[in-house]
């Protein structure tokens, strides 16, 4: 992961363990509400209900809520990277790609196609309206890309696919792949068109495999 | 385009030629500063702001923003779904279908790959919280789908792509590469992540060639 998804220090980083809890329980709270309702349809009273915090301690933490979209964008970051980095660091096998497949539109089928990706979602709704959003972002989709390309690398280096194999773009198809099947799905309510375009990327990834 | 997407008779449907004006003002508005802002970010204020209308001509076309977003989903689909059957209907050749991607690219490529789809930020947005909502999307979605899928059906109809070529599923997969192009475009600002996923699908496609 790179360093600058690592969360910052302002001068309003918590210094007590207490504060510690308290910032994780409104980060955690409001990444929730930022999933299922969206950003902009989320509101700071909604979060301080949720996370049952009063205004003072939240604005305590938080200056304002572009400060508070950006924490849960860095910490829904981590999960998600750390998550691909994990299934797609262990890839050495065309069905170890087919295993990371697998467990993206199994989690996908188990909340019924609904909610969409995290990144993608945050990225449709802030990209052109929040700079440092948009950026923050691009360099998690960036080290996703590079996680898949990383994936293809090895396939390539270990004679799974052949020389002629562009990882670059084989990942970012993939990625691409990916996301339009979690739009397609959380519009339908039905993982079914990931699991289709995720297999239609893996069958072009496949035709470079050597005989 | 499926008869339930034309726009339905209301007790607000307009009556007078000045009627129906305001009211296309309105949704004309409210779709530009959806697809920009985000419709949970626009307040009726934008809209009424945007259109130049008053508070009372705004209520009496549409009774609250959910009815409006329904207008501007309505409008929007037919715009999509009227340039793709343009577009898709006339491919007979693989290179037709090339065409049909170096216009989206292109479109794409003209803002600066921002923005996005607006049928699919929109579903993102709506789709977890506005059945109607979801409902409508999926309907257009529907129909963009079987656009694609009637084209390479035509295509193996005349002979271009082998019978083994499965429309419905190589129509679902170019879609999800299109609506993920348009989301790591609009993330990017740059449209090159839709040509590569365009690219890609369309590869798979052409793997069905008849040689």
């Amino acid at each position: 992961m790179p360093a600058d998804s690592a969360e910052r220090e302002t001068s309003r980083t918590p210094r007590t363990a207490r504060g510690v809890q308290t910032r994780s329980r409104i980060v955690q709270s409001a990444a929730r509400l930022f999933y299922v309702k969206g950003v902009s349809a989320t509101t700071l009273d909604d979060v301080r209900t949720a996370s049952g915090t009063s205004k003072s301690q939240l604005y305590n933490h938080f200056q304002d809520k572009a400060e508070l979209i950006h924490a849960v964008i860095d910490v829904q970051a981590k999960i998600v990277l750390a998550r691909e980095e994990d299934s797609l660091g262990r890839v050495r096998t065309l069905g170890g790609l087919r295993r990371w497949r697998n467990a993206v539109v199994q989690t996908c089928s188990l909340q019924g196609g609904a909610y969409g990706c995290t990144l993608g979602s945050m990225s449709i709704e802030l990209s052109d309206s929040d700079e440092k959003s948009r950026e923050a972002l691009a360099a998690a989709f960036d080290t996703w890309q590079r996680l898949l390309a990383g994936a293809l690398i090895r396939l390539r280096e270990l004679g799974v696919l052949s020389a002629d194999a562009k990882p670059d773009d084989l990942a970012t198809g993939l990625l691409a792949a990916l996301q339009g099947g979690y739009l397609l799905a959380q519009n339908g309510h039905n993982s079914r068109p990931m699991a289709v375009a995720l297999d239609m990327a893996l069958a072009h990834v496949e035709s470079f495999a050597r005989r």
